[in-house]
């Protein structure tokens, strides 16, 4: 990676001149002193200014016209931290913590700019100190993904490595993951691993941890706390329950989604208050009733991917729904309109793979409320074409459902019949 | 239709027995005496109960075994209501309502048992004897269809219709539309009638005009109280705030989702308040800003709908984009996750798609929130590979804005500027 990414013409001809680079910790007179390291700059950027990163963890672009002088402190390649060794209390109850990567597992790279997934599990567990008081924390890195590029291959792997703790010692488990697609990962860990002894806890953030604004101290001391004082079992997602440093949200895991694609309290339960509350270092259990089922734990870690979510909007070639059935599909999770309806358009071609054996499921693009195909005369006749309402469920969650029926089996009477059953809580009743 | 439709066996026998039908207004004596007409029932019911909609709307099944007597009132046949003419009151403003169909111009069809769009437009005006007094309204049947079936063609009627009024008397425009595509016909008219010289203001409702709970009435006098006091033009949605009945919200056409399957409140302004609200009578304005840039009108009537709209998930399976690219598709809106990411596995189904000139836009299926493609690698890497973050367009919106675009010019280059131009606010700055 250049040594001056994006920096192009006289902002380029500056750094040269000034023998510094990328990376390098500076102090810098301009109006006032800065101090802070040089950033990489965006492709089209101009060529006038040049990026510090300041202590604060927030950048400044600074004119090169206006800089009197600049002064190396330290040159990029000392800019890494060492990770401090924890110390364990004896008694404290012990907690593993996974790291896939993610934001959470992040830190600008100042060499190319990228905020990337580089902290090890370890380095997240030191860099809160606060965590080593709550329990005994073992880390451990499983991958290094944003969670864009965490795979349903992924779900297998980190359900495995999981599964493999059911008799071990820990209190609950702790998933640092990325936030894109935390909610499709903790919906496959919710069904594979349905009555698994301990909570699994799958954190993440949504500003890297060297950054000012950052969530991910106080998301990962949620996850911990709500392991070791909820005296519950199954999947949740601990993330910041607002904007405000104090609350964190516990959501179940198959009723929770990423509904902003910035602010720190992004996650929320659907149609509901999250399960339980972290505030000011208080837990509260916020819904009466049991969220999981007592079930013995029998670890059924499988899957199909052949299974298409198609969003339903005005203008829907239904032959995009012919190519499905053609690429072999064995299940189509409808993202219909209103409380689950499709146009009459689609009608043949949802025969068509309903006479094929696909299955045919619908969840709602409204995403709060439940479906319902009994009041208007297109939901029924969808209903004799063969769909199955999916209650309320979540359209990604349907998704992911499906996938993992069909991993278990490949008859699609006993998965139609696994759809309807709330095996994690993913219907509300 | 039978007119036993849904009753077998037992319930079957006993409506026979009685000389009564679907339809019928019916006295029964059961624990107490109940009055309403017997609606049909659905597939797979059981045969001990009869359905009876009662006055105040509700259904109620009632157990054959228990009832001891049912006497015939009115037969179905007398079921259908004249409806009133409504006189004018000189000075008022004059509104024009046209009618699409949709539950708000529905009733329960007693011998199908459908909720059917069957009532006219003028059956609308009158069964709402307030609107009188606050406007003039003529009223007008364009189409009777339910909104998962008004298709991007009928967005195209609408809104010539709508456009041979650009030189009349009217003070705005009342489009009675169902609620499940409401926001995409919004969108559309925002962008084909920009600049258009009077309100257009979308209504709908979430239960029929016939139901004790239907919110129609509401929701139709708040759409009046906007044209005739609001002074502003534009499109815009008004429906119900919430589940109370004394809030009407009017929310920007283009930045308004049904966010609830079934609740009235159902539609919400992403990520602001509604930018009007009509509490007890009294309309206030809630953003200061001006939502639509003055310009002058100029029709542009057309679409193309070859743009599809692609949810990213894990899994998803890039062979669907091959599909889209040989389908011959002009354009792809992705609602990426996050803040605009899709996963590497479809960087070369996307490398592909760009070469082939194809419109690659990007959205988050946050929903809530912009996107951001600079701050990740994946987002770089998809900026690089051609795709336009579309700032906080919603998904919905971005679709149909493309469909619009590329009905107005065939050139790609033009059509890119075009979806960062903000037209009818559809981004927030």
């Amino acid at each position: 990676m250049s040594e001056y990414r994006g920096y192009e013409g006289n902002s380029l001809e500056f750094l040269k001149n000034n023998q510094v680079v990328v990376g390098d910790s500076v102090k810098i007179l301009s109006d006032i002193t800065y101090s802070g390291i040089i950033m990489p700059r965006y492709e089209h950027s101009d060529d006038k200014h040049i990026v510090l990163k300041l202590k604060s963890g927030y950048n400044v672009g600074l004119e090169i016209a206006k800089i009197k002088n600049i002064e190396k402190i330290q040159s990029s390649e000392k800019n890494v931290d060492e990770p401090e060794k924890i110390s364990k209390i004896e008694g404290l109850p012990k907690v593993l913590l996974l790291s896939t990567g993610g934001t959470i597992a992040s830190k600008v790279d100042y060499r190319t700019g990228a905020v990337t997934p580089v902290l090890t599990a370890e380095e997240l567990n030191s860099s809160v100190p606060e965590l080593s008081k709550i329990a005994n924390i073992d880390a451990e890195v499983l991958l290094s993904e944003y969670s864009e590029n965490i795979m349903p291959e992924n779900w297998l792997e980190i359900a495995k490595k999981i599964s493999s703790y059911s008799n071990s010692d820990y209190s609950g488990i702790i998933i640092a993951h990325g936030t894109d697609t935390m909610h499709y990962t903790s919906s496959f860990l919710s069904f594979a691993l349905a009555g698994f002894p301990i909570p699994i806890v799958l954190v993440g953030s949504q500003r890297s941890s060297d950054r000012a604004s950052s969530d991910a101290a106080l998301n990962l001391i949620g996850a911990a706390k709500f392991i070791t004082e909820s005296k519950t079992k199954g999947v949740y997602i601990v993330m910041h329950n607002d904007e405000n440093d104090n609350t964190v949200a516990c959501h179940i895991g198959t009723r929770v989604r990423k509904n902003h694609t910035s602010k720190r309290g992004a996650f929320q339960t659907v149609g509901d208050v999250p399960a339980f509350v972290i505030a000011e270092d208080k837990i509260q259990k916020n819904i009466s009733k049991e969220f999981y089922k007592t079930q013995e734990f029998q670890p059924k870690i499988n899957l199909d991917t052949k299974i298409a979510l198609v969003k339903y909007y005005p203008g829907y070639d239904p032959k995009l729904i012919e190519n499905i059935i053609d690429g072999g599909y064995k299940g189509i999770i409808f993202e219909g309109t209103g409380l689950g309806h499709v146009g009459r358009v689609m009608y043949d071609s949802v025969k068509k793979a309903n006479e094929k054996g696909i299955l045919l499921g619908m969840t709602s693009q409204c995403i709060d409320g439940r479906v319902r195909m009994t009041v208007y005369e297109s939901g029924r006749d969808l209903l004799n074409l063969g769909i199955i309402p999916l209650e309320d469920m979540l359209p990604e969650v349907a998704l992911v459902k499906a996938m993992w029926a069909f991993g278990n089996t490949q008859n699609i009477e006993d998965v139609k019949e696994i759809m309807l059953d709330n095996i994690a809580s993913e219907m509300s009743i």
